[in-house]
């Protein structure tokens, strides 16, 4: 972890005396906290981390969190009240001038508060470097993302055994997230996608009290939390022998993604992805009905900095882990989505879910 | 949802000509979104609400959400890009001074975008006014809470039949996320604890890879989301047979909460709460061994606002909602938490969780 901390501080072109990173309540967690500490496990409301250039951290911790925060071996100070966090923080950085901030992350009423806790010091707004290097894993990072994936896979190979006659879509979410823990991940990494037939055509629908029907496209979309990192996939089935049309938006969204797949590379910008897929799928008789970025960077967070879209062209480097998900939406009728995720080498990418991605019938 | 646009201006002391609600990515998102919209559904990443003093609402959201969106029967704005939610939000507040915002959940790195957008307005913090007006649960609220408190509840009555000999932490999370998920609820409403033993000590742990052992504490933490509203509810049981340490720590524990639900009234301070129970269970021979605030607010989030907390002398009003939680923690031993969550009325509380509170053997 002190390898983080020195090199955030490298890359940061006025360098900073030192990092506050700074939760709040959650959900309003810094998931930075857990980049630099290593921990894997806790809630660490109000907590807060102290980073200096020579790769030493500090914890901030109420008793609450004093156990789980022991995990890290870092030095720990203990605080009962704001009043005495403050105080401790003060102390700490007396003789420092300049402190880096995650801007994204605190919230304005946070940081006035730091404000008058520091009225003599300069804040800089260090967002960009922490997106920028937790953007490229490192060897721990991939391990566990590669967990995560395997955890998620794992749950998607079993849903055709899952799914039967009488299921409702919120009965399929259960499951899932049932599998994916009991599987080994800590929870899910965000609100399971089940949706039945049309609702399939909204690609931020969860679920609901709705049956299954023939012919009803079933697309699952879900994650592994597995020690706070994040895997993310997607496929789309059918219950009962598929329409034409149905097979046709299936073989369609599964050629941009081969297509997504031979483009990423090292050196090429994250928006030219987004404008392959984009303009393929707009050349065939789906044109218009892919509505959302190619995919987006996983780590910590589910979206976790970047993306495969119109705006952004970020270079593609070494260690970035992305998904790749193109979909073809018919209101009247669902979606399909393909989504895997997959690590940049320099060879090419290395896809990390592997559950068959053709249009299965159930 | 119109009163509750109105009623916020009307007790912000110096009224504001519109308020910005504004949403980031997962999980940075703004729960007074679902507050004002009467959304149910949806993940709504960088929408924005625009509220106005007449109770009007306008939505700004891109095609992802639309469809999702229309539930709320509310004027929508769709925009492609954040270019364009630049400028109709500029159009729509072009002739308007003062703008209300959410300090406490806006970043800074938001609030400085927003400041380059509209350089000539005032901004003002009305996180406070929101924080008020939430605390106070109005009919539709109450009605959604008790929902989600009885499907909580359900899931908690089960608990000793879920239970058997090779059970691990990990899976009886795994069985009570399912159990609410098909009870109705569309998400837990925060990481399921369970644990075992020793575990139990730690008031933040959640859940491992642990068997349970014999005479072991099972502590059960959590909750429903239904609808967005939080339900959040502890029983500790036992794997056997109590011994005698066991049974006094439950029956304190059982006492403290009975002293809480008898204080708390209308007009008395949240802090006088938490200082009855605390000095109750310090004149025990656990002494010490209660080391978290007595309870907090509940609603659209889990930690709505104010807490039973040492330091928090807010007047307890008419339909607040709030969690009653004391708890023994003996590092060697494990800990024992009951937690119900209870209605402020005129007449003294309705407690909304009524599963059995003393120390089951399972």
């Amino acid at each position: 972890m002190k390898n983080r901390v020195i090199k955030i501080f490298k890359n940061i072109k006025k360098e900073p005396d030192a990092i506050i990173i700074l939760n709040s309540i959650y959900p309003r967690i810094d998931e930075n906290f857990f980049y630099f500490t290593g921990l894997e496990k806790g809630l660490f409301e109000n907590s807060a981390i102290v980073l200096f250039p020579d790769g030493n951290i500090e914890l901030f911790v109420t008793g609450l969190e004093c156990l789980s925060a022991k995990k890290s071996k870092l030095k720990i100070n203990l605080f009962k009240n704001y009043k005495e966090f403050n105080k401790f923080l003060r102390e700490l950085l007396s003789s420092y001038k300049t402190i880096g901030l995650n801007y994204k992350a605190i919230s304005y009423y946070d940081l006035n508060k730091l404000r008058e806790t520091f009225p003599k010091k300069d804040f800089i707004d260090i967002s960009e470097n922490l997106l920028n290097a937790r953007l490229i894993k490192d060897d721990q990072e991939i391990k566990l993302l590669k967990k995560s994936c395997k955890i998620s896979d794992d749950i998607m190979k079993k849903i055709p055994d899952i799914v039967a006659d009488d299921i409702t879509e919120n009965k399929l979410s259960a499951e899932i997230d049932y599998n994916l823990i009991k599987n080994g991940a800590d929870k899910p990494a965000f609100d399971t996608i089940s949706s039945f037939g049309k609702n399939s055509a909204q690609p931020h629908y969860t679920h609901g009290n709705v049956k299954l029907k023939n012919k009803d496209f079933i697309l699952c979309d879900f994650g592994a939390s597995y020690k706070n990192y994040k895997s993310d996939i997607t496929r789309t089935f059918v219950f009962g022998k598929p329409t034409k049309k149905q097979k046709e938006m299936s073989d369609t969204v599964l050629k941009a993604q081969e297509l997504a797949f031979n483009s990423i590379k090292v050196g090429i910008k994250a928006n030219e992805i987004h404008k392959k897929v984009f303009s393929y799928i707009n050349k065939t008789k789906f044109k218009g009905r892919f509505i959302h970025s190619t995919g987006h960077s996983l780590g910590l967070n589910v979206h976790d900095g970047i993306g495969f879209s119109q705006d952004n062209n970020t270079l593609l480097k070494e260690n970035m882990i992305f998904t790749v998900e193109p979909g073809i939406y018919l209101p009247n009728l669902g979606g399909v989505r393909i989504e895997d995720d997959v690590l940049i080498r320099n060879e090419g990418v290395e896809i990390l879910t592997k559950s068959p991605r053709h249009l299965i019938e159930i």
